[in-house]
């Protein structure tokens, strides 16, 4: 036995123990004869205390930093006490001391604030995760895993685990493939969800499924993407939309009372995703804050029964009317109308950066004593100024920042401007936390341009294949013909209507899950494979196991999987999921510690019996 | 709503409510006027009495077997009790039916007893989940998982994942590798364990980790091997083997409680590795009956300390003596010796069987009535085979068998006879449950082949190259050149005595647990790969960022790997893992309900940069 205790555990109540402790040399101060060293481990840190009678010792074994040192001794009351630590009334007079192991001089600091960059964190990722920020992540991951599973387990669903070797059936998202040895030139793909076995468990009668399981997409990264990454995994059969939206709220708010001490108790509001892009400019709206956005114009076909918050006649001055604007959208930013012109020009700037994309900004300061004063003065008289103020519901204080073009765009520039007014003000907190749905979301989108090769000017699947549409707009997807006969005019097709029975679950401004009610019958579902292209043959080949189930009674089953790990960084404060993972990879897919991927041997070519074909 | 109730849920209690069930018709019987129908969910059966009243809808809408249906009616007292089942008091009068989905007629029957062999089970998987029994095994398999999960969670473990896309690195068995797309010409590999990333977590200071993790072995598979399989992975930092072993006899005892309800009080006996081989002829022995080898005789310099049961001189006499054996085992079968001629033949040719391969078997009946008559009559008197007798600890009434043959070979042959005889005299009871703990492994093996392409006439590690020699071992191999100079006298070399620091948990005679002390020490972790012929760039480039972690404060750590497939199957009283998978692959690693592996797409190729080069 190493220890006794763990360096986290000792306290005023533990004095004159013997006891034992082994940890991680944090510090080594002298002072005069005596020295303290703070001994670290996972459950904190204890002060030990080497009296003069153990220089000579110290002497013939010096201790460093990092190193792995095990102690004996008595719990003393410190003379002075450390607040800021719980075991900081007591520390260890050492009567016996042992190095465990020796470590060499970190490549950066165990701490907090650590001075290592992100690479060479990431290339010693076993020292980062010591440092107690990184430790304080993984354990929170680790506490949401564990509420989650038990608030599963106490409405009685089972964890099954699904296959991770399965077929290569790639539909949006590329599949990351694994050569099968034992049968030559045939592949396995690894899984991008389990989303087909959990049918097939729902259709064995399983009826309340979840598994925390890994998922595997082989897309150029983002920032935030890891070609590996876990879900929270669930489906239900005999639920319609609102068992289930019910049973996940319970979840998210269950784990933010176990992991956070928050008591959740408001019905999470359940936006349409028509209104979310109406009022937001995106479909996973952050709510903490409301600076919602005034539609002075927009192309009526697409909101249908909204009606524009200024005339036409008064967007039809320049520079906006100038501008030929198929929409114009703004927000009305608190407190911000004594804004210099540096800072306007540095927010002008800002919407005009590539991954904005807007040619300007058009922007009003509702000035505190009533007038208003705008870049736009030449051609808009203060009557005007005040009517588009009244319609971004402005106040006095407010600066009012518009934004112009095309429909898409515009919408995303006034969201992506919303949300970093809200970041720059402060009104992201990251202790606070609001859940939303967002339903009904369109079934299919129309690519107008290709898209995973599956060719141009086509349906697909704005979730995934396996969605079914609401109940009223079944008949619409079945007695319609998905061919679009103007590209142009792919709008006025009816599948452009159909509303899928999907929702999401948004917290924060960020979508941490989503799901749907499925199709259960084989003739919608081959009626929608259809529809996204796929002739009988390749519906046959890819899912022939699925269309075979549904002949066999498959019971209506519906559900969803959360992003857990962006869960987690949400939950921890922070939106970045990789440090919320104990080994993730870098943007290029690389596990850099473990220098990974790398060369095989000849041999395992040959076993497998395939060979590289670089493209040079 | 689809249902109010399952359909396992309503008693006599609930007389007169008005309730909805959905669910599968398991049979339906017409009685005159009415018809009666089993409706089948995931937690019972319910009977629905059909009147005379909704005889015009049914004969609409008829009702097939394992059709959905929901149903709403008022529960009934039943006036023929079904005392099998819970809900075999009450019956359901139904007022409305909805058939929410039909059924093709199954292939098989949706029984205990099915009438569908096992290809058919497999293609139609998610038919053959339906059935009770194999329901069962999965129910088991989660209150396995979740008796594990809780109490790994209240002995302080976290469950850390670990990634799945590593590098390959292959010791021991193949790795299934997966092309890199944005990494041409690079693989990832799928890990065989986590074994290197939970090391590195004790280095991180995580002190207790676990993961109910899928891992992934290449290999050529065996009727009980699964190219994926799960592991119950465990490690802990600042332990002894008495620490773990301590640990983990808790986990399996924990699990017995919640899942059998068996309090295994006990404390597990440690049998030596040696012990075992000399006394049960495996390292895994089934110690739920005694029949102990008999060691007649043996290479001395095997089981150094041990003695012959019986002289020399009495074995020198053919035919035992005859065949030269180096070996000579036997055991008392009880209550066997009025086995017949046709029975003794039967077993003679039982061994003789390649897959046990002796030259023949020799057998002495220890006769009720004090005499003995075996199979070597003409050269035994009966004074020698009641030595034998003694030695072998038979009593009047039992069989005793004997084999013959090369150590290795017929020690293998003996513990499968023994095995069997105790599976013909119903022995080994698959509800009763003994477990053990076989300790103090050899660290190396000799291979005197070639094994896995490294080449023949080198030492290769017995459990993995992390496994730590014993403390008062480390000497002889930190002092001694693996090199071996005469192949003949291997087991003459120093290394061939080093004894692990590992450990097995055996339950009812299969290895269910295994695991080590690790090396923690950078220059014995060099010299352990440098014995197993692996230089200092080979160590480099594949376990480059252990060695390098072992410089950092590495803690003393140590853990152990449950074959969770294994343990759920022995637990459950089967022996059969594919039945405890919910889509488990055949021998040929295919999942044939997918028909996976298969072909993938010339985009795909293209894409990962690679082509088959297929020798057929």
């Amino acid at each position: 036995m190493y220890r006794t205790h763990t360096c986290g555990e000792l306290r005023l109540t533990d004095i004159n123990k013997e006891v034992s402790l082994a940890g991680w040399v944090q510090t080594v101060r002298k002072f005069g004869s005596i020295t303290f060293v703070d001994l670290r481990d996972r459950y904190g840190i204890t002060q030990l205390l080497f009296s003069e009678t153990l220089n000579a010792a110290l002497d013939a074994n010096p201790l460093g930093r990092e190193y792995v040192l095990q102690v004996t001794g008595k719990v003393n009351e410190r003379s002075s006490k450390n607040a800021n630590i719980p075991t900081g009334e007591i520390e260890i007079v050492v009567s016996e001391f042992k190095i465990l192991n020796k470590s060499a001089v970190p490549p950066f600091t165990i701490q907090d604030d650590t001075d290592g960059g992100d690479d060479i964190r990431m290339k010693y990722r076993f020292l980062d995760l010591r440092r107690n920020a990184v430790k304080k992540n993984l354990e929170l991951r680790y506490q949401v895993n564990r509420s989650a599973r038990n608030y599963l387990h106490e409405n009685n669903f089972m964890d099954i685990e699904t296959p991770f070797l399965i077929k290569s059936t790639p539909e949006g998202a590329r599949d990351f493939v694994v050569p099968s040895r034992m049968n030559p030139g045939q592949f396995y793909a690894l899984p991008q969800s389990p989303q087909t076995f959990k049918q097939l468990l729902m259709v064995s009668g399983y009826d309340r499924y979840y598994q925390v399981v890994k998922c595997f997409r082989d897309e150029d990264l983002r920032a935030d993407r890891q070609p590996e990454f876990t879900q929270i995994d669930c489906e239900m059969a005999f639920v319609e939309q609102d068992d289930i939206i019910n049973m996940f709220e319970g979840l998210v708010k269950r784990i933010l009372k176990d992991v956070k001490g928050i008591d959740y108790t408001e019905t999470l509001e359940r936006m349409t995703w028509e209104d979310a892009m109406f009022t937001y400019g995106n479909d996973k709206p952050d709510i903490r804050f409301d600076m919602k956005v005034c539609n002075l114009q927009f192309p009526s076909h697409l909101f249908i029964g909204k009606e524009p918050e200024v005339s036409r006649e008064l967007l039809s001055i320049p520079p906006l009317g100038g501008w030929g604007a198929e929409t114009i959208l703004a927000i009305a930013v608190p407190g911000c109308s004594e804004y210099s012109r540096k800072q306007t020009d540095e927010l002008t700037e800002w919407v005009k950066r590539p991954q904005i994309g807007m040619k300007g900004l058009v922007f009003i300061k509702c000035n505190t004593d009533g007038t208003f004063k705008s870049s736009v003065d030449k051609f808009y008289t203060e009557d005007k100024l005040k009517a588009i103020a009244a319609a971004a519901n402005a106040n006095a204080g407010d600066l009012i920042l518009i934004l112009a073009g095309t429909e898409e765009r515009t919408r995303k520039a006034i969201s992506a401007l919303r949300m970093e007014m809200a970041e720059r003000l402060g009104m992201r907190k990251p202790d606070e936390f609001k859940l939303l749905w967002v339903i009904d979301f369109p079934l299919f989108e129309f690519a107008l341009e290709d898209q995973d090769g599956g060719g141009a000017g086509r349906w697909v699947a704005r979730h995934h294949p396996f969605t079914s549409p609401k109940p009223s707009d079944v008949d619409i997807m079945i007695n319609n013909s998905p061919k679009v006969e103007d590209l142009d005019k792919y709008l006025e097709h009816p599948y452009a209507n159909i509303k899928a029975n999907a929702y999401d679950m948004v917290l924060n401004g960020n979508e941490v899950g989503g799901g749907s009610i499925r199709i259960y019958q084989r003739d919608l579902q081959e009626k929608m494979f259809a529809a996204l292209g796929m002739d009988a043959e390749e519906q046959q080949h890819k899912f022939g196991f699925l269309l075979g189930a549904f002949e066999y009674g498959a019971p209506p089953h519906g559900g969803i999987a959360f992003g857990f790990d962006r869960l987690c960084a949400i939950i921890g404060g922070n939106e970045t999921i990789r440090d919320f993972i104990a080994f993730p990879k870098n943007n290029a897919g690389r596990d850099v510690m473990l220098d990974a991927p790398s060369g095989i041997a000849d041999k395992q070519f040959d076993e497998l019996q395939i060979r590289l074909d670089l493209k040079g």
